[in-house]
């Protein structure tokens, strides 16, 4: 898309950014977490803005183009294009946890899933395993690594405030599944980011594994 | 094949269609879904034509060779090559559907063992899936999206027509699972009708999951 | 390897179809029957002689030298190499089905665990799969598809003697299964034998499925 | 990295030892088996050194730089690279099995899981698979592999003393798994290890699917 942006922002940064979406796009869509144009992901720009995509863009074949700018009210800035519905859940992680630089939200199989299976219970409890390491604090498969599952519901407010009051209870965030939808992630950066998505994965397909293989 | 076009169809439009079933063909067949040489893959070329694969080939290694013109009758147009036996399945979504420009028949696992389970039911029953969201006019989660699953048969005109039967009572149709065979889907263009098969193909396999460990 | 050729048979015929076993077991290789150097390929190259892969190669990085050529008394022609103790189970087909100019042996999870849950059966029963069809001879998903299951022993003429007597039974045979190792399979040409196989691997998925879900 | 020698350390040995590793790793890291900057793996160089990668890289973007030199004690050789804590398992293989050379630790979910599944027997049996013949001594099917499963500790001393102890029995140990963690194997050269590997994820997929199937 053609969009101009503010003169804080060097075009140079905003290039490099996306690239680095389109890249991870990609390569998540290769190993089937995307399917059917869903997924959407973003990283922080500055203090107060991000990079995210457009939404209903096939994320195999995403583009440049396909990168939109907006601001952390969640408006697309100087452009007509009109960012996801699913863009305040980003927003809401760049504005309550400073640190963060990538957002990535995902629908594999398995994420999907285990949403559903869990969903009743309101959080997954993962102990035992070595990679739990995968996130910063977990120093040994003994801890336990708490993913809460949010009931889905097309009204964005209702998602958010369910994030607001995980997180104002001070319990550690790091992950979040929503009901026969799929999971938000973050890192710090990108590398980080991508991460916790791999071992999220890795632990939610081994906990279905030991499911049925434990009955 | 050496197939001469009639005068009102230009060779870059046919070109340019068989392009494009070329490559959705070799990357469906990269996900293993028409193992075999099996599963066929059609595009309406104007309002009483389409181009259509030649039965028998292997659809990883398709070419334009292997795309022949039919008429919406189900004959092959100044060719002696005979189009698929299942042909007549494509050309009726063509005649009663007339907004639809692209069909794809696939055989993935996921859809035949999906076809055998659901089979007695004669209909597979989708809710509470985001992905849903993937077929126009379904805006939530919460709708319930079915997927009839239809008697195998070597004789075409009987599945014609329990085709027509479900459309003629007015009930809406995406998609129809053949019993032990494989899916039929469709979309205005191509890049809609992979965005349904890729969910369909999702869908299925998270209600497979679901159905292996909810037991 | 340096083999030289017996005079009747030219070295570009030889090259083609080691050229033909080495992209196949490429492909094979990819799709993960092939692990930890198992598995083996060859094709007819006259009524007296095959090529097949030469024992203990890695199958993703199979190159022409790793085809020998063989009489059909299972020698080596010309050469020191030993070939495969398997190789037996090759001319076998190559001697009883005159037709037959390709043999794959491969040994992917799916065919592994399949001859174990069949062993005691002796045989797998394939019925109401559309993919059937795949097999000459065979017009619709409502014929019957029998593949022994055979025990597997280190001694080859042991199960050169249960393939023999299955034949001489007069029952039709397109593929079988030993015991905990792999599948036999074969065609008229190397597409027809690869197409046997993707629709036995493919079918025998389907069956594993099923049992798991049906029960 | 850059880390000068010992003397008795060609540069073009340790090159391409350092290829062999990155060109494993990524081989390893496109099936899936090394999520999330998991796993490590290691060549001898000579009778007191060590090449192994440097922890918390993703595995599939290995580069030289990310290969170090250890001594067999488990230190750095002329660098401030830190290696990793698991260092000492690849070390021990080292010093107690003289003619090994490479080893190779992952962390596929099918290793995880059986690792979880079999952590109160402390061992897998292996039996009845022709692919047992993937280790050297292993000349049928009908002999009996055993994989240790020894438990989870973020001490690696303790994890050395349980390896000891096997070896000190007397028993074979070609491969063990820790409990939620992963697998360690290991070869006479790269190739080997990796067909052990190959064959250990085969086999444990297998027995695991077996296990599904057979209750």
């Amino acid at each position: 898309m053609s969009q101009s942006l503010p003169a804080t922002i060097p075009a140079r940064l905003f290039e490099s950014i996306a690239d680095t979406i389109v890249n991870t796009a990609r390569e998540l869509a290769t190993l089937g977490w995307t399917p059917a144009t869903s997924s959407n992901f973003s990283m922080r720009v500055d203090a107060g803005h991000a990079a995210i995509t457009i939404s209903g863009r096939h994320k195999g074949r995403l583009e440049h183009g396909d990168i939109m700018l907006i601001d952390l009210q969640g408006n697309a800035v100087d452009t007509d294009a009109r960012p996801s519905a699913e863009t305040a859940l980003h927003t809401q992680i760049y504005l309550r946890l400073p640190q963060m630089h990538a957002v990535l939200h995902t629908h594999s199989r398995t994420q999907s899933v285990a949403s559903r299976l869990y969903a009743t219970d309101g959080v997954i409890r993962l102990q035992g395993w070595e990679l739990q390491k995968a996130f910063a604090g977990y120093t040994t498969h003994d801890s336990v690594l708490k993913i809460p599952v949010f009931p889905n519901t097309q009204q964005m407010p209702e998602l958010v405030a369910r994030v607001d009051a995980w997180l104002d209870a001070g319990r550690p965030l790091h992950a979040y599944l929503i009901d026969g939808h799929g999971i938000y992630t973050w890192g710090r950066d990108m590398a980080e980011a991508v991460r916790h998505l791999e071992a999220l994965e890795f632990l939610l397909g081994c906990e279905l594994d030991l499911r049925r293989l434990s009955s």
